[in-house]
């Protein structure tokens, strides 16, 4: 018996953009439809991709070189997808995952101003030839989105856990990082869904359940 | 005032070869040499790097995969080459570090099978041009080297270190380290200068300032 593949599907933006709740929001109707889902998210996903996660995201890692911030991306994806991502998807199950190869594109390459060939070569050296058969980005308002993170960010921060690193940019790092969102939105049409997530998370909902119907079948 | 770009000199070798304490002991020579030396090793040599270290050689990170690995080691590199290594050089120190891209090369290309163009392609990416001047590489004998690391090991276990990761390896492991060195002394006999490291540290230590001198000028 030959088992299908799963399909490997990534969900884009900014922090606070909604990414996160229109995930668990489209899973919970894929469960629906029978289909047999798991849901993750990068960098993270794995006890040894969490520790990871901590020394990238804590504001306490002070003077983290941006190219030392790439490479560590890169191992929490690589850990995440050998433990995570390609065992589902043999298993014939959907993956859906909290930022994927685009996150670093964005944020280290438009962020930080590595530019994309870099992130893009990297990803063929770690990643090979794993690419999301459909990314929905989150496209949102750089002010709105990266206040609702600080928020929810001061909220985790009473259970002790600090992931502030990121919030600390300036505005124009953010702006930086919607742009190189978008450019690849522009390159990669077939494969990157882009939706307006400035309006209500349930306008938004039915257009992505409706867009991954279409496009996944 | 132009002031002259330092030395960059690396040790390598198998863990238990004797690098470290040669190391120290070539600094010494230098410096009385009026040479203004900085001694530091990878992965480490930085509070971000040393963390970095410890998800890496922490016996209890269990299931890293050889992709997260390598990763790692780049990202503990690449914050490593920023911090220290190119402001000392800048600066006209003379560096001298314990590992450096070679390591990756023999322990990851070599023991753990990943191949050496992997390796080269991610210097290339994450160090750019990067390369030591010269190169010490300590061949030792791998029961040996191991059996004597695995005693330092145990005796830091008392302190609360846990750095037995790569210990746990089978004696094959280290025997295709071993094989990935040799091969970089073969191909790049101008940079790598090979010492038999199964003599006594008396023996080795003038055999190696000698080449030094040699080299260096």
């Amino acid at each position: 018996m030959v088992s299908a593949r799963g399909k490997f599907l990534t969900f884009e933006g900014l922090d606070g953009c909604g990414k996160s709740t229109q995930m668990e929001m489209l899973a919970e109707v894929l469960r629906r439809d029978g289909i047999d889902v798991v849901t993750t998210r990068e960098p993270g996903g794995t006890p040894t991709g969490e520790k990871i996660r901590s020394v990238i995201l804590d504001s306490k890692t002070r003077f983290l070189h941006p190219m030392a911030e790439l490479a560590l991306m890169f191992a929490a994806r690589a850990q995440h997808i050998a433990e995570i991502v390609q065992p589902s998807l043999e298993a014939g199950r959907w993956v859906l995952c909290d930022r994927f190869t685009d996150s670093s594109e964005a944020y280290q390459g438009g962020g930080r101003q590595m530019g994309s060939q870099l992130i893009l070569d990297m990803h063929k050296i770690v990643c090979g030839d794993l690419w999301p058969e459909m990314t929905i980005l989150m496209d949102s308002d750089p002010e709105a989105s990266v206040a609702r993170a600080r928020r929810r960010n001061r909220a985790n921060a009473t259970d002790g856990v600090d992931e502030n690193r990121f919030e600390r940019e300036k505005i124009e790092f953010f702006q930086r990082v919607r742009d190189a969102y978008n450019a690849i939105a522009d390159r990669e049409p077939q494969r990157v869904y882009k939706v307006d997530a400035r309006r209500s998370k349930d306008v938004t909902h039915p257009e992505i359940v409706r867009a991954v119907r279409e496009r996944m079948g």
